[in-house]
Order: structure tokens, then sequence, then C-alpha cells
């Protein structure tokens, strides 16, 4: 259950949210880097909830515990294993949700599949307590991406209609290091409101991150099934609650003629640089230099404490449900550094990949 | 060079449009279903270009030649290996491309990683004409699905501006066969207007499929790197031009509150459904029973007339290019069965997962 | 480092002997199956080292700690993942090897591929300690099979020259559970007294370990690739000291005629046997019913007290090597159940893909 | 069916005996390596039956046809696809063979996995004609290993009790190269009178085939199961009739002590040598610069003139068989280049992966 990610760096997520553990195994991490894990932790503090009133207020420290594969801070070739111990359950908060569904969770889905048991209290392997071991490696190989020269950057793009201010131009290392991460602290403070708003009334909100990644070389990537797009989707679409994704000009790009949407070539420094940038540094399915830009939607949290419809599997008949429980109103603020630790796992692999190509 | 695509269905394209012929493996059919080879060579020629006015004059016959895995028109449970021989190859076209990359091509992040080689010409691996092989295996699971009662119908849903009329729901089977798919006749007459406005301007467009597969069992996918919305993006990111994909409501969920994005748990007819299908068809990353939904966007054809900037490689200095040779001035219409035979395939791999899960 | 092994039951191990722990990963266990801990515990403890004279002194509990895929002794359906601390480390023991290659060992072309690094010592992913958590998953492969009606049960079939008494017909599940595992207890005892000799003389002994699986359906495997011959070697030959690997008559078949090699079909209660078992229970790849037969050349332990020659990596000169430390003059008997547990987890995957096969 | 092998080189072979072709595709090779292709038809010719009196009557030229990744005797660095026609089919030969399983083939296997069907005729899958794309694969690795420096080279060591003279420092790219590819010819005749005399008797012979290869560098390979033997296993067990392997000493290593077998290192024109090489050239799965050394038993072939016992599948009785058709009495001689083919894409693969691994 969950499968596996990547190609020369092959990461594994296992464990439950209402388990005893999170944890990641990730092999293909080289031999020898020298990882810096006060700036690793203080990257998944950025993921981790209950540190501001957008968030859950679950405390848990999410400091991970590593088995194998980082010694005194140094890669040791093997495969990387590290664990995140689940030390604030409270699954009573979960019984009812065990008959009946809550709407736009996976109980249902999850009770179809794997039928009735324990582990879908609480959301189990569906849990967005699932990103933090993600973030493990995913910080790793961002730390990993800055020795070749390269930086992944996001923002809250977007918190239901309230947008950002400023292109992915704007978007640099200080605006992701944000306690809220936006261009525009103005606006980002209207997305706090609204999410305030939204909590408030029992209800939840949606948004958009956008990603930027800098510096990266010209040949990442492939035709067909190794192209950057198709890498970077199927590992960001394994975050919970992201139901879309496009890259550069995107769904925009759609509306464009070709002579609007084409990206021409010029000279910079005798570097060959593209004009405009609508294909978010992505030719082909491979990276052509410039940034690589792409934008990810999450939809509203699904618990939301107002009545909803469902069904109770045991009766069969239909009912309402008012979840409870702690839930972050929005997952977007959270969800940020998340973006980056899924872009810079796809990303990093394809780079091995792109080297064991050029042997 | 293209890698492989799936878990039990495991599918690689070959060769390239310039070489001897393009083709597919596909190891994991099962043995003894029977296939109408009729209409697989319908659903072909539905991609197949030279047909109509809005497509490249090139007349291609896409005819399969069929070398293991079906025999009689049965599968026989080997690896199936299918080519569709090059007949019509004009490389003289394309010989200003290696040393002047197109903008929006691959031209440019192919010489890149690959070097200065032949089979750049015309795109090679690159090319469109690999959805050709693609179209084959899809073209075959997509029988299979309907022999389990699934349904893939797909559309134009916009070409630039213009859009089509009508909801998902009236996407049927009788609108994917129309010449131009769309639900509306005089909206795909505007769309079709504007393609040869374009054309005439020695420009191209971009546009948006949507696409509906019905009749699915709940509990196919899984969480995390199982999920259907990360199978289904991978595959169809590596359609060339494809640049966002979203499910259900997609970027637009990410503008609404949880109570009205949520779709409510309902009874019908002593089956379970949702009231709504904001997370089309796919909750955890597992299909619920509801309809599956998704569009890609793709972006205008590159190879347009008009002059671009570009740069000599060979000079490393600033010059234009005008894209000579036959090309679609808008690939959406044609990619309308490819999008449909990516979907069968992602869809028919995680099906024989959701089979080996419950063993 | 270390790979993974497997198609629907993927097992990786990770950690090293001298580090946090070992441990291992395994995905595709099937959900709600009961496992029996305490049996696992014992299986566990027929290899752990420690319990007699012809085993190294250290003693280690070898007591599995579940992180996720286990809960009150019922998988699942998440990913396993298990480790076991290394509560008893003595890297002191080590140090020299660091630049002065033991003969036999892992340490020059772990030197060579790795380069000058801490977790050389003790030959780190190398050690036979890595088979720890290979029994963890074995072991509940293991019990899986019994549950579908399949035994596994290796012995000692000979120690440097001396040989067992008795075919494989006599290789029962009393014989696996002695505490050294031997047909013959009169064979038993030579080779325990070579064992001691060879200790006594500061020298190792090497030997062969035969399997047979029996209950299997006809069916397992495949040709090419999927033969159940290369899934059983690959994973035996992760078993660190094998060197050779024979299915049924094996070697011997080689100095054989057809007629006598054939193995003739027979009708038994109505059921299709054959008449002998040259084949080792496999045609085509493919189990054919009757017991799977493999035996496994374990070479002797490397690691010696008597002077050998080596080369000082640091002054390049030629020296000598006396290796101290712990270690077992005979790795035979303590491989006993690993063999069981890699053939449990090899014939466990095939089973999986068989019934996918199916479907 | 027939899977795939690989890791950075990755094989897949389709088709068979008794339908279109034979192929096979392999995605990794090189961009830009020359092949000379009158070298490769030379290697396949090895292979090929009909060459004189010890191997089936058929003729079947076994030109490969490259469909794509070799372009001018280039590669393409496009995933290669090559075919071989069957012009030679004559199923007739193989009709009972449909419901009266020959003893020693996947007859009966193939029946119980596949059900009743035509591609079981003459092996279908199963057919040592699958070699064939094996060999075209393996003829391209074994060039691009000559580039790198390693050499392999394959004989005869034993036919039934016959065995070759001399030790494997013998056996020379001469040897490999002579019609039957032994070091003492006057051993060879008397294999090849054995091979005569079986023929004429109705029956078969097996026999033993010895592989070195010369020139690799220390460090392919890894722990687990990354290691050279379970890498070269895999895919030798692969080919049909393969029925044991053994490294370096292999199974007599299990009768040494450690101070026999142990290679001790010393110092030659300044590099690290082992004195002896039981190891075979590989130390904890990692090649240590000597060479690499394995031995594979052939099982005698299973079709012979005798009559054996089998059991009618349509009317469950015993009956008896007698094989008609053209069968090699002894697969030994032609399966010389199969080996070394298979030990180059195993070594190949492994080289990719040590080359991506030090990145």
């Amino acid at each position: 259950m969950g499968g596996t990610y990547g190609e020369n760096l092959i990461i594994s997520i296992f464990g439950s949210s209402h388990g005893e553990c999170v944890g990641v195994t990730a092999e293909g991490f080289p031999k020898g880097a020298k990882i810096d894990t006060e700036r690793l932790q203080a990257f998944l503090e950025r993921r981790a909830p209950g540190r501001n009133s957008w968030s859950t207020a679950r405390k848990e420290p999410d400091v991970p515990e590593f088995q194998s594969g980082l010694e005194n801070g140094v890669l040791t070739g093997e495969t990387l294993t590290a664990v995140i111990r689940n030390t604030n359950r409270r699954s009573g908060d979960y019984e009812d949700v065990l008959y009946v569904p809550r709407p736009g969770h996976a109980d249902y889905t999850s009770f179809v599949k794997y039928g009735d048991s324990a582990d879908r209290r609480g959301g189990g392997a569906f849990s967005g307590r699932m990103t933090a071991p993600l973030c493990i490696a995913g910080g790793i190989a961002l730390q990993l991406l800055e020795k070749e020269g390269a930086e992944v950057c996001a923002r809250i793009l977007s918190i239901g209609n309230v947008r950002d201010r400023g292109g992915v131009e704007k978007l640099t290392a200080a605006v992701k290091e944000k306690e809220f991460p936006t261009v525009s602290d103005a606006q980002g403070a209207k997305m706090q409101a609204l999410i305030a708003e939204k909590k408030a009334a029992g209800d939840s909100v949606g948004g958009v991150v956008e990603c930027v990644v800098r510096g990266l070389p010209a040949g990442l990537g492939g035709p067909l099934f190794e192209g950057m797009e198709g890498r970077i989707a199927e590992i960001v679409f394994a975050i919970p609650a992201v139901k879309g994704i496009e890259f550069g000009a995107g769904f925009s790009a759609a509306r464009l003629s070709g002579s609007e949407n084409n990206d021409g070539f010029c000279l910079k420094e005798g570097k060959i640089e593209t004009l405009t940038n609508n294909a978010g540094g992505i030719l082909g399915g491979i990276t052509d230099g410039m940034p690589l830009v792409f934008r990810a939607a999450f939809k509203p949290t699904p618990s939301i404490a107002l009545p909803q419809r469902s069904v109770d599997l045991r009766t069969m008949t239909e009912t309402e449900i008012a979840v409870k429980g702690r839930h972050d109103p929005c997952v977007v603020p959270r969800a940020v550094p998340v973006v980056e630790a899924a872009a810079a796992l796809a990303i990093y692999d394809a780079l091995l990949s792109f080297r064991s190509d050029r042997i």
C-alpha cells in the first residue's frame, strides 16, 4: 500500500497517522554528502502542525529518528531509513468515522478497497501526516540540490479567491521562509483572515501553491514517460488534497496562439535563454535551463464541522455527519514545504538519471 | 530514452517519426481476450493525420503490424509488440532545425541532452507520431475496459477561448465519435473557424480535452504513489504538448470552501453514490464509483510559419526562424483519442493491480 | 546500496551490522493475515548467534521491533517495516580491517567501490547480520505459505567432505527443527566435530544447504526472466558466502542422458505427477506440483585466525593479517533458516504473481 | 509473459518460436557507439542451428531486422528493437504435444499456467529459439564491453562425463571462436562422438559451459540484491535447460577450509591482485578486478526419440510418447555464445549502474 517513487532515488513511505510511527526509506542518495540536520529540522518545522492559528491544534514535534543511511550528519550511501514517532494519538476522535464516511475523505474508498479495519481511523495511510516523512527525504534532496546550485522556492499563490501579487520572479528564498509565505504581506493577511473566517464558520478553504526551481542545468528529463512534467506530477499528486497541476503557462497556454505562447530563444551573456518562460522551463519533457515553474491546486480540507450528508455503512441508511477532531481549516500553508520537498525529490532523481545517461 | 509506464501492464514506446517505424511493447495484457481489430483500426483513424482541413497534409495509414502477442485477433498472453511503418518520411523538411532550434520544440533540449544527431530531425522521439503506438495499446485497453463495463469518452472542451457547451454528463460515446468531437456542434464550428483562421495567419492555437470514464468499480488506485491522479497524470504528460491536468473540480476546487466542494454521500437504488462529483470520481487516490473526470491542457502547436526569434547553434548568433513543413495548426482534435488511450492504459493497469491486491 | 527484491512482494534490507540497527521493508503482504509472532521469534532464534559451540560468541537477541504493517499480530496491508537494534557493537575488533583487507571478505571491493569509510568496519552492509531482517520478512512468508498448504524445509547436506545420509524425501519439518539440522544425527555429529576441529586450528569450513518446498501448486513462475530458478537464485545469492546453486539434479543432470534425466509423467490418485524429480519441481521455469528442490553452496567463513597474505592499503606494501574478533567457524548451521526464508520470499512473491496472472 | 531483466539496461524478449517472429527490446544502450554489424552477425551464427551434425537440421538464417535504436550501425540512444522472422515453421511436428506433454519440457506446466492454446506448440515462449534475440542484445553488449577493455569467453567444459582439459586460464578468445569450443581438441572430438552416439540412440546428453570475463574493473555490483552472482544467475537461468550455476570454486568451495579457499591479496606491478581466484572475481557481490568465472549446468535436451511415459490430458490416461521433430541431441555447443551474451548483458548493466553510483 502506497507504492514507491523514483528511478535512481527510490522513495517509499510507510506507517500511518495512528500507528506507531510514520517513516520513509530512500535508496540512492549519494555517499559522503554532509547534511545540515539543523536546517533539515527547520525545514520540517515549516510543515509541522500546531504552530499558529491556521493550523490544527495538535502539537507533534516531527523529529526524525534516522535508523540507517545518515551517520553523524553524513549520508553513508546505504538505504536511508527514518521514522517519526506518533506521540500524540487520539484515535477516539475518529470513532464515528469508521462507519459513517466523511465526505471528501478516503474513508469510503479505503473501506471499499481495504475493508473494515482499525487503520482507517484518522485517515491512516491517507493522512496528511504521511507528508512528514516525504519532507525528511525531500529536505535532504533540497540540500543536495543546493550543493548543485539549484534552489527550490514555493509560495501560497492563492487561498480561495484571494491571490498573491507579483509574478514568479518575485518568489525568492526570503518569501518561502516567511511564516505565511506570500510575496505580498497584505494579500497574505487577507488570506489569513479568510482562513480564520472559514474556521469560525466550521468550514474550510482551498488554494494554490506555486513552485519555482532555479539553477537547474538544461537536459534533465526526456521524452515520453521520462518527461519532467510527468515525473513531478506523479509525486505532487501523492500529496493528499492535490487535484490539479500545471507547468509554465499551463491551462492558460491552452487559450493562447503559438506566436504568443512560444518562447523565442535569445543569447544572454553568451548563454542560450528564452525571451519568455511560458514553457515553465521544460521543452519536450526536458529542462531548458530556465526556471522550472509549476502550480498545484489543493482542494479545501474535507474535515469540516458543518453537517454534511453521508451514509451509515452498518445500516445502509442516509445520515448526517459533522466532523470533530483537530483539523487545519486550510492545508495550503503547511503544504508549501511539502510541495518543495516533492519537487526536490523528483528533480534530484532526474538529475541522477541525467548523469547516468551521460556516462 | 522514453522509459516505461505501468505496474501490471507495462508499456514501452520505441522508434521515432523519421526512423524505420514507431512501435509499442505491452506486457501484461490477459491471455485469451478477443480484440475487434476493425474497431481498433477505426480508433487509430481518429488520431491519424491528413483526414481534414485542421490536420497536417501528411497521409500516413497508421496500420499496426502485430509481431507478437495478438494472433487471429486474440491476445496470446505474451508480450504484445506492434509497429507502424513510417512510409512518408520527408526529413528534408527539417534540415534547418538541426542548427536553429524551433521555439517551443524539443530541438534545443534534445540537442543539449543527446547532442548533434540525425534523430533530432522532425522531433524524432519527441514527435506527436509517438502517440500512434500509444493508441494501439490504448485501443486494446479500451476494448478490455468495455468488457468490464467501463467506457472512456473524451471531447474537445475548448480551443483558444471558444468553449464547448454542456457539462461532462453530456459527454457520451456519440460525442466522441463525431468528426469534431464537441457536445455543441455550433461551438465546434466556431472552434474549427478559429483553427482555420490561425492556420491562414501562419499561427496555431491550443485547447483543452476533457475525459470521463464511466462504469468503473470503486476501489481502483491507492494512497500516496498509487493514487489514480498520479497514475493518470504520469501517462497524460507523456503526450507531447500537455502542460496541465486537473481532476474533478481541479483548479476550481482551490477557490471553494469545504462545504461547497465536498461531495456528500447518498443512497441511490441501494448503492452509495455522491450528490455531486467535485472529486472527479477519486477520493484518497481511489476511485469511488462515480465517473472519473479529468481535463488536460494542450499548448498551441509550436511549429508556426510566422517568424520567431532563435539562435543558430553553429555560430551562436541570434537569428529568426519560420517553421516550414506540414504541421497541424491545432493538435487538440487529434489528441482526443490519444487522451482516451492514455486514460484507458492507466485505468486498466490500476484494474489489474486492484485485482491482484484483492487476491 | 543493497537494492530491492521481488515483483509483487517487494523486499528491501537496510542498516548495517555496526550502525544503529538492521531492518527490512516489505511491500505486498496481504491485509488481514494473522501471524504467530512467537513462532516467528522461534524461527529467528534458529539464525541467532551465540547459541552453541559452532557459532560466534556474540549474543544478540534479534527481537524485531515492528514499526508498521503488523499490529496486534495482524498484517495491516501497509508496507511492513521492522528493525532489530544492534545492542552488542564492538567495532574496535575491526580497526585493522580498515586498511588491511581480509582475504575472502568484501573489505577490498567495498573500499574500491565506496571508498574509505566507517561503515566498512565489520562488513557493514556485507555482514551476515543483514540476514536477520531477511529472516523477519521470510519468517512471515513461511507462515503465509503454510496457510496455503506449502512447507519449506532445509537441512545441512554437507560440511566439508562430511555428507548427510538420506535423500531429500527424508528432509521433513522434524529435521529442520533439530538444533543441528541433518537427517542422520551420526553424520551431524561428524560435521560438528569437523567444525570444532577447524575452529581449534584457527580455520573454518564450508558446506551445502539443501532445501525442499512441498505442497506448491503447479503453475508458479514463467518463461525467461520469470522462471522460478532465476527468482530463487537471485535472492539466495543475496545471502553472504553463497557461491553456487542448483535445482533438482543440477550439475549432475549435465552428466546424464535425456532418457535418464527426463521425469516421465504418471497418474497418482487421478493427479498428474512425475515418476522421478530430476527437474526439482520446475519445468520451463514453472512449478510442476512436485517438490521444489535446490541446494546452495556456502564457502568457508573467510574470517580465520591463521595468518594470511594481504596488502596494507595505506602503504601499498604486502603484509600478513590474522583476523581477530568473534566469528563462526562455519556459517552453514545458522544459514539453514536463512535459506528457508529466502526460498519462502521468492515463492510467495511468485504465488502473488501467479494469482494476479490468472485474474 | 517473460518479464524484463536489468536495472539500467532493460531487456525484454518477445514473440515465440512458432509465431511471426522473435524479438528483443533493450533500453539503456548508450547513444553514439558504433556497432560492427558483421561481427554481430558472425556472433549470431555461432548460435544458429543447422550448421553441423550435432545441431538440429532446421536452417534458419537468424538475421536481425532492427526497427529502432540502431541506424547505419550506430546506437541512437533510443530503445533498441530488433526482430528475427520465423521463416521455417513446421508446427505440424508438434501436434501431439498439445495433449500429451513431453517429459522434461514446459508442455505440462504451460498447460497448467496458460491453458490449452496454440502457442504451446513447439514450446512457444519456452523455446531455445528465444535465445536468438537474447544474443542480438548480448552481442551488442559484448562489443560495448570490448570498447571498455573487457572480454567474455566461454567454452564447453564437459559433455556427459567427458571433460575438457586445462584450467580457465586456457580459455581464450581463440577457443571460443572454434567450431567446437573446447581447449583440448582431442577432448572436443570425444564430446562430439558422445553426442553422435546419443543421437544415433534416439537419446540426448547434457553438459557444462564455463565462462570467464577478463578486464573488468573492480567495483561492479554491490551487497545483497545488487551482487554480481545474483545478477548473472538471474539472466543465465533465463536460458532454457540451465539447472545450476556456480562462481569461482563454487560447489567445491563448500568442501574447502577457509585457509584453502581464501584468496590472499598481493601486489603485481603496483596493482592489487589475489594469489588465487577461488572467489571467481567476486567478493561481497562486487568484482575485485580478477577474472570473473562461472559455470552453468545444462540438462540433456528433453526431446528424445526414445519412448517415454506421459499422460494424455484429454483422456487422463497414462500413455507413451516418442518426440519427433528436429532437435539438437545436445544444446551445449549452441549454448556457448548464449552464455556469453547473458554474461555480457548482466555485466554491462552492472557497469552502467557502477558509473551512475559514482556520479
